[in-house]
């Protein structure tokens, strides 16, 4: 099969793979239609962090091909979203909504097959993938469903660790995909005044039709004083840390009021946590690799009845032969989200 | 007046102070009755903190002596609690919950009068004080309520911070004083199984009757492993920690279930956190310096009717002049936590 193969630092081509097999009766065949490459590929095609000469990509939905003889919740010919991650469903950390955490879960393989490619065997695919209802859906709610896989899922899950109540005060770290999903999500929860952190004006556009009431410009210690400004000295109710590097993760400190938690999902590089001010201050944090899976069934209701509409991040696709350029277009910033078009429904 | 006076390292003695006076028109002067060591003392005594060579101490209770033209919500004559830190309780953090953090707030100082002392100015009197009912209570309620000042709210903000919620498995790990009372603030909040981790005979047989159901001797990775064994590997719903120690936190961390949060009091010292498993496991921290003058009311009320008795953690006494002995008895672990009994009602 057709498939994405990162080659190293700043190099992703597409290559020939061996089609995925069934290696176990819990297992499914899946045939990819829709993929996308998501900000956490950029830390390796970036080289800041390690990764093999191989399959790449983990945010997919398709069509499954095949299932083995222990998989009941989907069937062949089922249209399906799957989480970045593969988990039973049914283990201590699972039930508990931490599905990231399975026991007999992990991640997409070369050997699996990568999210990126044409063909991908998904393990333990009763608790993993989630079927959609139809086949017929708009463009638009194609690519919203798709966001499900991980985006949307993430930044959800950056509003939920910050513990968002109604009518808070919410700031947004981070205007990739993640942080305009977070925003989403702020709002979904409640929040009155969401301040999006932003200096790219297409960006911040997407952040106001997403809820953003508020944008900040500035950086670093100009954007403390500005939120600080707008919040009356206060500080926001909860600050979603949605990059993942040092500097993002001392702003959302920063402009975190007393008492509340940072809600972060930007995977940390290079993040020192400042415990004096944390402890002094009762400044929580809470937060991670995101249990999208258990958010999917949820989202997937708001995205099929319009409440939401968080494929609008995607603003460059292609298809697979296309992948090199649309990890370029993310990595040079061109492109908030890129999306590829493997196959057909 | 006589008060105790920080002398360095290992040595705090009796000696006199000027009085207190009243400064601004918000203070309270209070005649000291009850005061008590507190384990953040023992990081000045034992060298790990700095402490200017003056007045020591900040957990008490007393009677009002003299208040100034504004303060409204107590009088002369009143019987009182203080609790650890001054804060006008009506500011933003304030009315959040967070008086710690309040914007006219405060440590007391040597200028103020140190919590060991026969007197002590209390600024922001009608925010801080909280008024006792009566005078006629039984020795044990007083020092129940004493432990309000700090070491009750204290271990239940830990509890409140990692969010327990009815029928969750706990972990304390400290069996300090705070540790003891976080056990029955985990009680109270609803905890099924509470598992102490305590190698000192004494203060075990006071966890179970705080509401303990579990001990583990061990300690570092072997009392990580018995949770774990206890726990099925799940990990507990909430740590507490209540020591500051990097091998406590290390230990809470550890034995945290994914998704749980942390709840940390003890004020840090040497502690690192180990962001790619707490990131990788969805495992959060929040707490600090504890807001305990917001959970005064509520707490007090639990003592007066009997359903807590915090004041057993008490299992030394003195007087003033015995404070070098009650700092030594601490120190050297023979004491849970000393009383000082400055004068009468």
């Amino acid at each position: 099969m057709k498939a994405a193969i990162f080659k190293g630092k700043g190099k992703v081509e597409v290559g020939e793979r061996p089609d995925p097999m069934m290696k176990e009766p819990t297992d499914a065949i899946v045939r990819i239609v829709l993929s996308c490459v998501c900000g956490s590929d950029l830390w390796f095609y970036r080289g800041e962090s390690p990764h093999e000469e191989q399959s790449i990509g983990h945010e997919f939905m398709g069509v499954v091909e095949e299932v083995g003889p222990e998989v009941h919740a989907v069937k062949k010919g089922d249209f399906v979203i799957s989480p970045f991650k593969y988990s039973d469903g049914t283990c201590a950390h699972c039930r508990a909504g931490y599905p990231t955490s399975c026991i007999r879960g992990g991640f997409f393989t070369d050997e699996t097959g990568g999210g990126q490619g044409e063909m991908i065997r998904v393990p333990l695919a009763d608790g993993t993938l989630v079927k959609v209802p139809a086949f017929d859906y708009s463009d638009e709610i194609m690519k919203s469903l798709l966001t499900l896989s991980d985006v949307m899922g993430t930044g959800y899950h950056a509003a939920v660790s910050a513990e968002i109540q109604k009518g808070d005060t919410v700031a947004v770290v981070g205007d990739g995909a993640v942080g305009l999903c977070a925003i989403i999500a702020a709002q979904r929860l409640g929040a009155e005044r969401i301040i999006a952190l932003s200096r790219n004006l297409a960006r911040q556009k997407l952040a106001r039709e997403f809820g953003a009431t508020d944008i900040v410009e500035e950086r670093g210690e100009e954007a403390v004083e500005a939120v600080m400004r707008l919040t009356d000295g206060v500080g926001v109710d909860a600050a979603l840390e949605c990059v993942g590097t040092g500097q993002a993760t001392e702003t959302a400190f920063a402009i975190a009021r007393p008492g509340s938690i940072v809600g972060y999902v930007g995977v940390p590089h290079g993040v020192e946590l400042t415990l004096p001010r944390m402890f002094g201050q009762n400044i929580g944090v809470h937060g991670g690799g995101a249990p999208v899976r258990a958010y999917l069934p949820k989202l997937m209701e708001d995205v099929l009845a319009g409440r939401i509409n968080p494929g609008r991040v995607f603003d460059f696709e292609t298809d697979l032969d296309g992948v090199a350029d649309a990890y370029a277009a993310m990595d040079e910033r061109r492109a908030i989200k890129a999306l590829l078009r493997v196959s057909h429904v």
